[in-house]
């Protein structure tokens, strides 16, 4: 389907792509580049990349499929970085977890030639990164958002369809507005509060017991804190009117479930405890379909 | 080693705890009860019990072993309800998240027969209930914290401590009153934060499409939101101060990653994430042992 995939960062979510994509007979030779010349080497060695090479420029060339698997920030300047190269016939994506931001910088560096950017966010993911955890299954199953713009070109915009649905995705495509505010409520919060859970256990001065004591439920409940910092502290300052907005909810439910609480309202805390039981029992992994708007 | 398990309370807890003491040649029969006759019929159809009882009283007739599963509320009275079986030859045991109202309620029953109960609480569980989904494995590799008081039998403690073992768990000993803000702190409040969740998507009028962009992190985080209404109704209530002071360690978390968020503060939200984020890595289940005073 491609000739060459351009990989710009071969870490957790870049070299996962190479690797699914390879696998899946998509693309024929991939050449990858990373800021640290040290993973763009283990990535060859490793077999996630075919070609390394010196600059984000040199792997562009010759590429008809382009990712970014960068942190969010860096987005705009590793765009402005490969504009030069980026033509009609390539597609570019990213698989950045906000997409309002991106979409600026991408507008703001590829300029006449944004129309080739298709922004990506494939809803999956470990709590390590690294190379070393590339895993051709991570996306199987995932659900991939696409958030095109109408300056998006429809070739590119379909081919981006098909490129992840070959993955094994469920592709949907919405505003990146309408993704920055569902990914506050669903993700960004999430690991805010994760992140919170831990720091409280922290000041304690008996957090080794405390964690001692804690259980599989814990285990669940804080996987995410263990999520990479520099990446999580871009993305809640990217989202962050969405994440705080969608705190204010948090902070109104868990004040009604206090109140009731400290209030001895047995029966107010049951009901409130049996709605969120209700909705999270009923709610499965990949259940529901998002529109596909195209 | 033990004649004749008496089970009150057949469901998940109860039931499992049945299995794997029978799989482990533990206990010879299995006599049961259930609030529910048809939760105890089914016990007896699926073997997890080997004879029903009409009462808690008829199964704790002939019982060298005792094992209340319902809910921490009900403790009470239904010690109350079999006192008069207990001897200081009977181990009896039950399995609550919450220690102090339990340890209080049974002093309270059991009056001068109280040396025979040892409080105990195997941190195991699932999202589902009843004994449909009872499984002899539920419990191995889990922590059991026991909590006794200076008027414990000492030879029901190393008794309890046997049992569990043999079970697989790992077993540790702790005051009433530790045990309870250490739980507050790892599970209820967790519990607590993550029922608050599910609370603040549900008050949205988008729900079911923010619930659609879910992907794994917030399945993983929210999968305690599911556990039971009734059984984490009463957790909270019981342990209420603990719990709500907790609560207060995690807002203040929250309040310094969200300071850093307004502020734009890239150093502080990184700093405050890398803490969580290093030491949620760091930890893994079972991997700390808790002193075993006894």
């Amino acid at each position: 389907m491609f000739e060459q995939l351009g990989l710009i960062g071969c870490g957790l979510m870049g070299g996962s792509f190479a690797l699914a994509c390879k696998r899946a007979g998509l693309v024929q030779r991939v050449v990858g580049y990373s800021k640290s010349p040290s993973t763009t080497e283990r990535a060859r060695q490793m077999g996630v990349i075919d070609v390394e090479a010196p600059s984000a420029l040199l792997a562009v060339a010759g590429a008809d499929l382009v990712l970014l698997a960068v942190p969010v920030a860096a987005t705009g300047a590793t765009l402005k970085a490969i504009r030069h190269l980026v033509t009609p016939q390539t597609l570019v994506m990213d698989v950045g977890s906000t997409k309002q931001d991106v979409v600026l910088a991408a507008q703001d560096a590829l300029r006449e030639r944004f129309g080739s950017f298709v922004p990506a966010h494939p809803i999956a993911g470990r709590e390590v990164a690294g190379v070393e955890h590339a895993d051709a299954a991570l996306y199987r199953g995932a659900q991939v958002i696409l958030t095109p713009t109408e300056r998006t070109l429809t070739t590119q915009l379909q081919r981006a369809t098909n490129l992840w649905r070959a993955l094994g995705c469920r592709v949907s495509s919405m505003s990146p507005e309408a993704h920055d505010r569902g990914l506050a409520a669903v993700s960004h919060l999430p690991h805010l509060l994760a992140f919170a859970m831990m720091g409280a256990i922290n000041t304690q001065d008996d957090a080794d017991r405390l964690l001692a004591m804690a259980g599989p439920g814990f285990r669940d409940f804080t996987r995410i804190a263990a999520a990479d910092p520099v990446l999580w502290r871009d993305v809640l300052l990217a989202n962050r009117e969405q994440v705080l907005e969608q705190s204010q909810h948090f902070a109104a439910a868990l004040e009604q479930l206090q109140h009731a609480m400290r209030a001895g309202d047995t029966q107010l805390l049951q009901d409130l405890i049996t709605l969120a039981s209700t909705s999270r029992a009923r709610w499965r992994l990949g259940d529901a379909a998002l529109p596909t708007d195209h």
